[in-house]
């Protein structure tokens, strides 16, 4: 164990299991969490090579093996709890997306969810057997976020009572579903449906797509590996172009919308039915935020922790890179986030789960709140999370760039999410018509409930335009709940900015469309904003569950800090509202330096809190035990350029060149 | 040609090849580098394939085959102009760093400026005929920007007259030199030199460590590849271990410096001799900043006006992507940092070249600013380009993580140079030395020249703490003068607050590095502060070198949007030192959305003139015909997981599985 990390351990002021008790939600979930990467990490059949050193096929096929390895041992250790699934699942693929992911994500719910108990009866077991391997095949090459635009048709015929799929143009060739290119040999299929002569908008096909048994692609379809990406080597994102495929008529998933024999169509009895998967993934993918950024940062402070360089003190010794302030300043308010964003990804399953029982109540009224929060909370946690885990690569100097310090895999493989499942900005705006849509109602006089109930209050006392210097000032920056206030009216005043410049366009603009474009990018600060209050809000909130003194008064330390820093990255906006003043906006800056100081000396306790074994970091500069340099030199022995001490290309170039010159 | 991408060219308000030739430095210029690049482009020799789809070995073979071919063709094409080999170099590897960088930008120059005469014949026409290939080993696995603390040692032996080399500890093992694990067989080493019982600091070693003719690593060295990173696969990133390597005492390059036979030591006339060398290299990275953030811009601008989604207008086609305001948003700005960047490029390498001229006169009294000014403008258009490289690739939905985008590659050959030369808050300190230093002359009453000039205006008429309401807002949002002028007063205010800042915590610290590093957050921020200040200011500067009236429009609103863009994002700066009022804010937000408008007709026309050859960009979505789609099509089959229907993996383990479940 290298001394500098034990010293930093040992000068923690709480205990770091009670902390990691509050994150996993309990001791017991902690214990059980445990227990199952155990399972994983002491099977021999699981034993881990390193990816970085193998060719992508390689890496697919690594992956391949390791998916079925698992999916045995699964029911062999009786797993079917969906979060200990993907306990487990994430601990045997190191947090890397794998090539059954939407076998297991999106194939078989979607059969659970979507088909009828005859189709069950005819695809469940089959597909559960892995003799079905299912992907789920809606983005195409031209379409994404906006699913209406979708090209693929699956036209009825009536007179063999089969579905014909095609793939009109290269933009409605399906693009990126994982497991698409080389796993899956059926594939649900997202098409435009005609019959009697009628559109009838998006429904989904199961749609086989290889040979039982060869594998071989099925006449009529074109399928493949879209190419090497930016991270996801393990995953078979593919393609799928359809050239007049019939498939039988049962394979519409028809628990909904069905359509008969003669082709007349029913209609779905609402359209809300298939909200919750989305939300659902939206609201799990505020969780990964704050994963992969706790990883990032774990792997950072540690390494700033064991790293020396240059001087404080003349003469002394180098001092560890975390006491420079600015390195400080660059990781400890991304630690903070992390945290935040860990009690926001707990609070929005904890909603999910609230709301999906009403829902199944048939009370469908939260869901539009859920809906608004997921997207904007979504694009919000992800963004900062992507930009906080380059922060925290580019802070451990040049060893960043190597793949041993395990930082770019979490770049590459968390990046992603900004885009899948609703484009961030899309996503901001969605929030935005939510928010757009309360401010109306609330100034109207109507009650909003929920996160936006402050529109309510702002109905009433409404903010005047006023010269900045003539609003009290009463914000008291050590008060976490003024400051959540202040956030609070931030938001506000921003969402009515927005709603009242798209008022404003409304009336100059050709259509409510234009004049919506026109406004969007205040909008999408208003989402932010919005998003912002919540996160500050919800930490916040977290405090009163937490009983142990010692742990309280580090996570309060750190809340405060999470919104001071906010505010002195958005000053002008705490200004502009008249809510703190200039002095006090240097003082936030003062402050802001004291938190950093008394932080300091946690550090380390904290990211140990987050209790990712060695095994799923993937990280040499992030070791528990801070043993970096050695096993950086012994990584990079074993890199294939090593395998030979000279590389073939001196005999085949450099040689012959040296002759020629 | 894709008719969308047509209409925009029709559409633009000017001629591109003028402000191509702008870019260029002269229509001689743009003519001259068409001319090289078509010397590659047109040569069989060099027949480029995509190495996204090779293994890193075969990446590094390709590399160095391409890197023979043109050591041999520019000496055959009569190439020796520095500019021009940059341009055949980066022509013939696409942009991408190479396994010979270090030989020809590194070791060659070293030998011309620290090799004394009899050094130079002896070594380097082998170096000139690649008989001896070189690298520069400086950076050592535990020791990076901090040079000072290098370990690795060079002790002289009298009784035989050589160096001893060492690498005493793990942490000294030479690590990150570019063509250092397989290409080179001569490395000018940097280490701590002894001699007759002392250490006399830094020196530069010529020592060999592969065979000549075998190319086997030579007795007492280790010498490998660093193994895989985050990018740079072309290149063989190596480590170097020395265990007892005698070197003969010529081997120090000793035109500066010297041990005479009987180890008795010479120090060099000055230490400012070998600074330019590091000036000039942080003044080229500005270049590249510029460079690297103008073809992400090209691939996502392009690829913004060929992808349409969703509907601005119900029932009307969608639109292209680049008509929605929020891309406008990203993009633009971005578009107006990349020409921001440009100006600024040209500018430091005029000065850096206007400054040598003084130095080999031996004045050396404008180094120091030059030094200051590159080291802050490295660090900030770095960190600026970085991010808005993956804005851009982000901009680009799904499609932005496919490699055939080039826009992975552009992020990952770039995003080193925040580290490299210097780690970029290193940078941004070393700039607030010089700031706080010119500072305290100002207030003193001494004249302060060159860019900081503003200081000496500030401790005539010096900043009042009063309250911001009682300051006179006189800034004209419309007028890019009266906006160089707020940015300047800006940096004015922040050097000054932190210059006290420091001045407080040296009263309260123990020591003059202690306050330095408890001030260093305000430090980096006024560095920041100033050297915004530096761009928007060279920016404006160069509108009154453009005659051709449709330029000059383009190229200042432009400038109008990248510093009115500033601004919004830094309000609170502005606010609280008075320069702007609430209201006028709000009218910085509409102009900004006017601006974008205004320029949307020209975005493609714009970075049209960037002139970025297909071959250069090396990205389907940024294709200057636009055909996007059927190019990724064709692109993906190559994939080699395309190479087989079936992957291997299926009948390995997928097949099995099935049976078992």
């Amino acid at each position: 164990m290298n001394p500098d990390i034990c010293k930093e351990r040992d000068s923690a002021t709480f205990q770091t299991e009670l902390l990691t008790n509050i994150l996993d939600g309990g001791a017991d979930k902690t214990a059980r969490r445990r227990e199952i990467e155990l399972l994983v990490i002491n099977d021999p059949d699981f034993q881990h090579e390193d990816l970085n050193f193998l060719s992508r096929s390689d890496r697919y096929d690594a992956a391949v093996k390791k998916s079925s390895m698992m999916i045995m041992k699964m029911r062999q250790h009786g797993i079917s709890d969906p979060e200990e699934i993907m306990c487990y699942k994430s601990c045997v693929h190191r947090g890397r997306p794998e090539p059954l992911d939407l076998h297991l994500g999106m194939f078989l719910p979607t059969l659970l969810n979507q088909a009828t108990a005859e189709q069950q009866d005819h695809f469940f077991m089959q597909a559960w057997n892995l003799e079905i391997i299912g992907t789920y095949a809606q983005t195409e090459m031209g379409h994404g976020t906006h699913i209406r635009g979708l090209e693929t048709t699956a036209t009825y015929d009536p007179s063999t009572q089969e579905f014909v799929l095609n793939s009109p143009t290269i933009s409605s060739i399906k693009w990126w579903p994982g497991g698409l290119g080389k796993t899956s040999n059926h594939a649900i299929v997202l098409a435009q449906l005609y019959t009697q002569g009628q559109c009838r908008g998006l429904h989904p096909f199961i749609v086989p797509i290889r040979a039982m048994g060869t594998h071989e692609p099925l006449p009529g379809v074109v399928v493949g590996d879209i190419g090497p990406k930016f991270g996801f080597d393990e995953v078979d994102n593919g393609f799928l172009k359809l050239e007049n495929v019939r498939i039988p008529r049962m394979n519409m998933l028809m628990k909904y919308s069905k359509v008969a024999p003669d082709g007349s169509y029913v209609k779905p009895p609402s359209d809300k039915l298939t909200y919750g998967t989305m939300v659902f993934i939206r609201s799990m993918i505020v969780g990964d935020s704050a994963r992969s950024l706790s990883k990032a940062c774990t792997i950072a402070i540690r390494y700033s922790v064991v790293r020396h360089q240059s001087e404080l003190r003349q003469g002394e010794p180098e001092p560890q890179i975390l006491d420079y302030q600015t390195q400080q300043y660059k990781l400890l308010p991304l630690l903070a986030t992390a945290y935040a964003f860990h009690c926001v990804g707990q609070y929005m399953t904890q909603t999910y789960h609230r709301i999906t029982g009403d829902i199944s109540q048939g009370d469908f009224s939260q869901l539009p709140e859920l809906h608004a929060l997921s997207a904007g909370l979504k694009a919000f946690t992800t963004w900062i999370a992507t930009a906080g885990i380059e922060m925290c690569r580019m802070a451990c100097g040049g060893h960043g760039y190597s793949r041993c310090s395990g930082l770019p895999d979490i770049y590459v493989t968390f990046t992603p999410t900004c885009t899948y499942e609703g484009e961030n900005t899309v996503m901001m705006l969605q929030t935005a018509r939510y928010l757009v849509k309360c401010y109306t109602q609330a100034s109207e006089g109507l009650q909003v409930g929920g996160t936006v109930s402050y529109l309510n209050e702002m109905s009433q006392g409404r903010l005047q335009p006023q010269p900045v210097s003539a609003r009290p000032t009463v914000v008291d920056i050590n008060d976490l709940s003024c400051l959540v206030e202040a956030y609070k009216q931030r938001a506000s005043r921003l969402v009515e900015l927005a709603a009242r410049s798209l008022q404003g366009e409304i009336q100059r603009s050709k259509s409510k469309e234009e004049a919506w474009n026109n406004t969007s990018i205040d909008l999408v600060r208003a989402s932010d904003a919005h998003c912002h209050y919540v996160v500050v809000k919800l930490f916040s909130a977290k405090l009163s569950e937490v009983g142990d003194t010692a742990v309280h008064s580090v996570l309060s330390t750190l809340a405060l800090l999470y919104a001071l820093h906010g505010i002195s990255q958005h000053t002008g906006d705490f200004l502009q509202a008249g809510l703190l003043s200039g002095p006090q906006i240097y003082q936030v800056s003062q402050r802001l330096k004291e938190l950093l100081s008394q932080l300091r000396p946690n550090a380390v306790a904290l990211v140990d809190a987050f209790d990712y074994r060695d095994e799923m970091l993937n990280s040499v500069l992030g070791r528990y035990d801070g043993n970096v340099y050695e096993n950086m030199f012994e990584w990079a022995r074993q890199s294939p350029l090593n395998r030979t001490q000279v590389h073939n290309s001196f005999h085949k170039y450099l040689k012959p060149l040296q002759s020629k010159l």
